[in-house]
């Protein structure tokens, strides 16, 4: 595959998680593989996102004719790393009747009550679908460890849950593709700095943003062991570096259309006699 | 509220269904209360996409400091009449977190065990949320009233059935907002001919379309009674000529800004102390 205008190395093979990963030598200020400056990015956005809609289509027609496929988009990140943004710019520009997009709260007393995986298993893209978590069963590993809310052996138990339930998936004709967001601490600040500055953000600030960017260390531990445990052929994980939003929101976009591009899609011929039917409808 | 640029009467006052209307009187190639044409209808949806997006997100807002209030489209037409454009040229332009879309297909066996409203009410949108019906409850008093699947003291229950249920939606908090695309047959046939000769819409083409639209007078009657019955004050329904594209993306736009600018949202103030925030905040 030729690279897309401005790239100089494929976003999926540079960020993807491999063999001696390590997150702390991965700086969250970079654009990785891609040769453009901020202008450059947000045209090449706007460029691609035809070719990801269609490739989206795509996936969606092929339902319609007993396809199984669907495709997966797990985002996991700090506060402010711009998930958000992801879901809007990104995955925004496709039909949104192909999307199913699930947004994992702290769990209800319902959720606690079951295993992790039981709220997240529902939440699976339908054949077709294009499925995005924000957040997701990491949580289970990232913030849980983070408070020693699990010890090492349920962890240990949760990581070889999580590839289980995402073999499942991937046999089940799901391509499964994870997306951690890196973000630098001093970035951060900026954000949630802006968030008190402006009336129109507000809402988006909680004061317990702050309590939880103290754990960044224990953060970005619970990162790198659940890379080094969940990383795996048919669910890889990427980490994108997040304090350039343009260089996220493209590099999220190019994962995702090396990604549905690879799955060789086609559009349906229709289960129908294409000349029987013209001839109806000269008639109709 | 002054009239949007290009409007001469705003499309929700023109496009309700009142007392006395008459669904056989309104033409389907009109663009009611819009003074321009093609490019300045697409021009007026881009300018005019942002609005509604900051509308929504504040409605989304509201909602995570216990609002209680959201919105629910309903869109009802003829085959091809423009539903996904709708979906995703409208709907797609605000931000997907806060969009709840639901598709109803032909109801299945465990579906049709239950009463009709059943499967509706799981649909409807959570406080903040912006829910969208592609098609809904109304097949079942259309396509059951044409093909005679129901008598009529079995339609005029589900009438009340629906008004009951939509009143209750609104007493919840809910806006509701009913959209039939008023097609005309030739633009139907010209738009199935269409999907006939491009093969990246093939998969769109059933041939079950044909057949259905060999009971068009009665589809319209169908659609006539509903309206009579089922406009309602807190839920009325909104004929959008729909034989230009540009144009019933553009009015449906705007029924969406005029129903979600009467609601008077507001950026929510945060339920934080801005100066302690702001000094912990350099502190971190």
């Amino acid at each position: 595959m030729s690279l897309p205008l401005g790239f100089t190395a494929s976003p999926a093979g540079v960020l993807k998680v491999g063999p001696g990963f390590s997150l702390a030598a991965r700086p969250t200020n970079a654009a990785p593989g891609f040769s453009g400056k901020k202008h450059d990015g947000a045209a090449a956005l706007a460029a691609r996102a035809p070719v990801l809609a269609q490739l989206q289509e795509q996936l969606f027609a092929e339902s319609r004719f007993g396809g199984q496929r669907s495709v997966l988009l797990v985002l996991q990140a700090m506060d402010t790393a711009g998930k958000g943004g992801i879901v809007g710019h990104v995955v925004g520009a496709v039909d949104p009747q192909g999307v199913k997009l699930k947004a994992f709260k702290a769990p209800t007393e319902e959720e606690k009550a079951h295993d992790f995986l039981w709220r997240v298993r529902p939440a699976a893209p339908e054949p077709g679908m294009f499925g995005v978590f924000d957040r997701s069963h990491y949580e289970d590993v990232l913030i849980h460890r983070v408070h020693g809310w699990a010890g090492e052996a349920e962890l240990d138990r949760r990581y070889e849950a999580i590839n289980g339930f995402e073999a499942e998936l991937a046999a089940a004709g799901t391509t499964v593709v994870k997306v951690m967001l890196h973000l630098g601490p001093d970035e951060q600040l900026k954000r949630l700095g802006a968030r008190l500055h402006d009336p129109t953000k507000f809402w988006k600030y909680s004061s317990g943003d702050l309590d939880e960017r103290a754990f960044w260390p224990a953060y970005m531990d619970a990162y790198q062991k659940a890379f080094e445990r969940t990383s795996t052929a048919s669910a890889p994980w990427y980490v994108v570096p997040a304090d350039k939003k343009w260089y996220a929101r493209l590099a999220v976009q190019e994962i995702l259309i090396e990604t549905l591009g690879a799955m060789n899609l086609q559009w349906p011929a229709g289960n129908f006699d294409l000349q029987h039917e013209r001839a109806r409808l000269k008639d109709a």
